[in-house]
């Protein structure tokens, strides 16, 4: 790998709940010296569920952009968690389902540019209707979507969450 | 919109070459406090080419992941910059090749929890080969990949990168 960046100096900028910034100094491939703002994360699980041949699609008000956006069921991983634990842990809480086993659909880097996160995607099986166990302020609304209206909505632009579209799009593209 | 977040307070945690970290308190809509970590960057382009009915793949060494990935081409915006100029500029610098035009595939957020930027897809059309314009530190190396092949680099993990993800799988679902 002769494109390696070497570490020379890693800077803790902030240290939050969600994320990390650290500001690392790095020695480039041909000698010169360079900054990389790095965002470091725990990852996540995305999951796909379908109900009566259905998927459970969330909607979401999400801050940062001010809007409620169309998602998969999704969590954030513990320090050094199982994403496929968390999977199942995450999909009940969220939707009141608790599934019997998970298909891996591999993972996705989000923003590989300046962050280390990695979201792990997973295809529910087996479910049982169990209850949802919110946290205080989540505020999720659940839609039951047919699959071929789940296709248009990442065509035509309804659906823009990326780990949604990403494991939405291997599912449709496997299963072809 | 009841699900609605609203700011209390916003203060700049830090303000980097890449992103800027914003640490924002928020009144949320059961009248609880709570504080949101936001990632704020300009936002993105990414572009699917094809030369000889393959697809131009970037391979890049990424240094959150220390990794090579594979990617479309793609680059950051500049503040308020339009993002279909900046498709022709980054395809054109980054493989050599300029599109005459660029069809929309839409968007996708990366990272909604907490992050505002939003990467604009697009194809390109019509590329004239010119020659490519690497900034001193860029070291990408290109292939040039069939579609079934690509199809198989997402389906087995080989392609990890979001972006890249959502435009080729948007390509594959409206061509199908």
């Amino acid at each position: 790998m002769d494109q390696k960046e070497k570490q020379i100096e890693s800077k803790l900028v902030y240290d939050g709940k969600v994320i990390k910034l650290y500001l690392d100094k790095v020695k480039t491939p041909n000698g010169n010296e360079a900054l990389r703002e790095i965002v470091k994360h725990n990852g996540g699980v995305c999951l796909l569920a379908l109900v009566d041949n259905k998927v459970i699609l969330e909607k979401q008000y999400r801050y940062a952009y001010d809007k409620v956006l169309y998602e998969l069921p999704a969590g954030k991983l513990e320090a050094n968690e199982d994403s496929y634990e968390a999977g199942i842990r995450e999909l009940e809480e969220e939707t009141g389902y608790k599934a019997a086993s998970l298909i891996s659909y591999g993972c996705m880097y989000p923003t590989c540019g300046y962050s280390n996160e990695i979201i792990y995607l997973y295809k529910a099986e087996g479910l049982t209707k169990t209850k949802r166990h919110l946290d205080q302020d989540e505020n999720i609304d659940l839609e039951y979507v047919d699959l071929e209206t789940v296709k248009k909505m990442i065509l035509n632009n309804e659906i823009v969450d990326a780990k949604s579209i990403c494991l939405l799009s291997k599912y449709f593209l496997k299963e072809k």
